[in-house]
């Protein structure tokens, strides 16, 4: 297992370092997904049956960054994808700079999505440019549907929300339609998909999501 | 309700600031207690519960810290506890300086315990002292046993480590044991309760520790 020690990149010009690397991906023809979460809302099990479904369809990698421990990416390169673990020597999100040196980790393999599985944190990371291409967030159930309410950022930056562990719906007070509609009034764009990675409910919409957006990526001019 | 907006206190010296802030509320009698976790794991449901059963026991405030939203307040002052909703101008954490503001927006009346519900977030508040007596997180048990590996200072500095929702233990893989090893390996005199707000289960054992600690607070002297 590769572990990355990081620091925070001292640099007052994160954005413009976003751009760059998202350009030179854009080139590579690699899909960099920021992927956003609370700690446990079900970040890596859901990386665990999504790279299961589509490894062979597309290459996938996985960075996996974490304050410490290195337990996601081991789980990630068990069921066979490359997965590096970075260590944001305490810092409670990744910028651009700490996305190059991870990716730098990959090597040299050309990947069709590279997944950084950020820092459990639903407020910081929201406010730095990785670099990525999208930006997909979980919410799960347990963690109630008034969640963008009081973490309104991280809701407006993402394309993608992921209500997840919908299988435990029953025993717990999480009103969907809510959740919701409070989410498309802070960002009216955005794609929800509802998914279980146990029952696999809403995969199948995820996933194809997913390979749109690798495959758009790829062939698609885009204005970023 | 009483909202504050608040912005992140300027000072190199918030050690100094939470020292000075902890030995008023030591004149006063008050025990400021800080309460961390994950966004949704439970904080503002176990002091509902809390505050419900020690209400006439003992006078309690509550200063609710979010992003945005008061949500949190208005469920406080339905349960008959005086509560200030205070806004972090987007901030991941509270100060001292934040909190002594927030302790203002409560006013002068005499409180037995004011508790502190810290932003949610596992990383950044673990690493500001606040001024408060008491440290205090929740951990989920929808959030897995595998947190103390990741965001291991929030556990290093907490004195007491609630595990939550000990109702839904049935529907999740988590390994208590194993859990609150991590976590004495990390802090082995931190003190652990397996609570349900839900059913009640633990809230016996862990208002005891509230009343005690508050008790002692009053009556002893204490090196900090």
């Amino acid at each position: 297992m590769k572990i990355i020690e990081l620091k925070e990149t001292i640099t007052a010009s994160n954005d413009r370092d976003a751009e760059v690397l998202r350009g030179e991906l854009k080139q590579k023809g690699t899909l960099l997904i920021n992927l956003m979460a609370s700690p446990g809302a079900g970040k890596t099990t859901l990386l665990e049956r999504t790279i299961r479904d589509l490894k062979d369809k597309i290459h996938i990698a996985v960075m996996e960054a974490d304050v410490d421990s290195d337990v996601d990416a081991v789980r990630i390169e068990k069921i066979g994808a490359k997965a590096v673990q970075a260590h944001t020597d305490g810092m409670c999100h990744m910028d651009a700079g700490m996305t190059r040196r991870a990716l730098e980790g990959l090597g040299d393999e050309a990947f069709d999505l590279v997944v950084l599985e950020n820092v459990g944190n639903l407020i910081c990371p929201a406010e730095f440019d990785t670099g990525a291409g999208k930006r997909v967030m979980l919410l799960s159930v347990p963690e109630g549907d008034d969640k963008p309410l009081k973490y309104p950022l991280m809701f407006r930056v993402s394309d993608v929300l992921l209500i997840t562990k919908t299988d435990v719906k029953p025993y717990f007070d999480f009103d969907f339609d809510a959740c919701v509609a409070r989410a498309k009034k802070l960002n009216p764009n955005v794609t929800v998909f509802a998914v279980s990675a146990k029952t696999g409910e809403g995969f199948a919409e995820w996933e194809d999501w997913l390979l749109n957006a690798v495959s758009d990526w790829k062939n698609q001019e885009m204005n970023f």
